[in-house]
């Protein structure tokens, strides 16, 4: 064989070669997000009640997966702030997320209550001449003001939500006195009110946390937050309470049912 | 006065500068976050129809902020990816969310079918054996074989989201031949089965890109990805479809609406 022949069948082999292994690599990382997604859902729904995963041997056995994609996908669940490896224990669950219902429109203390102590630190608190789309959606006089609140919400002493608030001035001015700290703004509503709440309508995107929220909601830089969007309006129809919540994307699930036909 | 108390009081103010400038910090982070999703909210809601912000004068008159909120703000958005800098015009809009229903259960193609065309690229797709959370789920026995099918899904040739979903192998072994490519699993399963969708279990999260995930999905590393994890069922309560959606945060926003009682 003449010898640019020999470089050139070798330069194929190599090609061959890397393709091969870039096909190994990108099935390798499918499967691995394809257990990730199991194992999280596994997560979610406490099936680890220990805090211990099951050994990778274990978890290569019964998902009928290798060794290798057992390792990358809990190197993703460990990326994402769910599980840790701790040395002669194994996998462990470090980080718990609250189930947040879709079906009711519910306060944050009010849906969690089965899971701990909701308080809410208040970081700023006081009247600002509404802006054209807060006063649009809060049906008041553009510029009149409006009750501005932003919260730093836990459960259980831990960080979940970072909330802005936006309430009519007439409504809101009653709740300055109120216990903010530990009452959701719902069931004060309702109370200063006197009249129950009637429906929201929401808008949910996941977004990255700029270096500042982040800091805010103590978690690590660049984090995934679930951004939840409600306008809330009393019964009679009123809107009432316009917030921009984030939730830490590591604490929070939205659960909820849809059905095909309404 | 003594050298001590003055060095003493020269640490005081110091100190109480560099207080005072991270009390600025912070409260102009807070501002442009503020702004950022009231901004947030009129892109999503299509304010800017010629695809320009106003100028950054403009909005702070509007909001009342000051040019450094205003810049700062704009910077938030810019991180997400919404808008960029463009010389000579100004902020202009450059990823547009497109609203997925959270009110009744739908599939991509015919939740956005006023927004352009979807495509599936199929990436992957055959039968494996049921890992136990999934035979559990899909009410198959455990080990038995599901039809498992990737899917990377466009709208007009973008990437939306990637897709992972399970279904019984007696339905989804008529999905073999079908046209994968251009219709929904949602439609599919209703015109194999000759039965309509009853309800989905739902649940959503945002969880940050692997970067094997990100690179599929055509977004920067580390972006936020909207997780959906749903179950549906036929109209007679038979769980037929598992997915495991991550939808690029970028590009969708879920919109729904709440009642307080049900």
């Amino acid at each position: 064989m003449p010898p640019t022949d020999r470089i050139r069948d070798h330069a194929g082999q190599g090609a061959t070669t890397v393709a091969a292994h870039r096909t190994r690599r990108r099935l390798r990382a499918d499967r691995a997000r394809q257990l990730a997604d199991l194992l999280r859902r596994q997560l979610l729904t406490d099936a680890y009640p220990d805090g211990t995963l099951p050994h990778e041997d274990a978890l290569a056995t019964d998902y009928g997966a290798s060794r290798n994609t057992v390792r990358e996908a809990l190197d993703l669940l460990r990326a994402e702030g769910l599980v840790a490896r701790q040395p002669g224990v194994g996998t462990v669950v470090v980080a718990r997320k609250y189930p947040h219902g879709l079906d009711r429109l519910m306060g944050l203390a009010e849906t969690l209550h089965e899971h701990g102590r909701v308080t809410n630190e208040v970081r700023t608190m006081g009247p600002v001449p509404a802006p054209a789309p807060v006063a649009e959606r809060l049906q008041v006089a553009p510029a009149s003001d409006v009750l501005y609140i932003e919260r730093l919400r836990r459960l259980n002493a831990i960080p979940l939500s970072l909330d802005l608030t936006y309430l009519p001035l007439d409504i809101g001015s009653a709740l300055l006195g109120a216990d903010l700290e530990n009452t959701d703004v719902f069931r004060l509503l309702e109370s200063v009110t006197g009249r129950s709440l009637g429906h929201a309508e929401i808008t949910l995107e996941a977004v990255t946390a700029d270096a500042h929220s982040a800091a805010v909601l103590e978690a690590p830089r660049g984090a995934a937050v679930l951004m939840l969007e409600r306008l809330t309006h009393l019964a009679d129809g009123r809107p009432v309470d316009l917030e921009f919540i984030r939730f830490r994307g590591d604490r929070i699930a939205m659960s909820g049912l849809l059905r095909r036909s309404l």
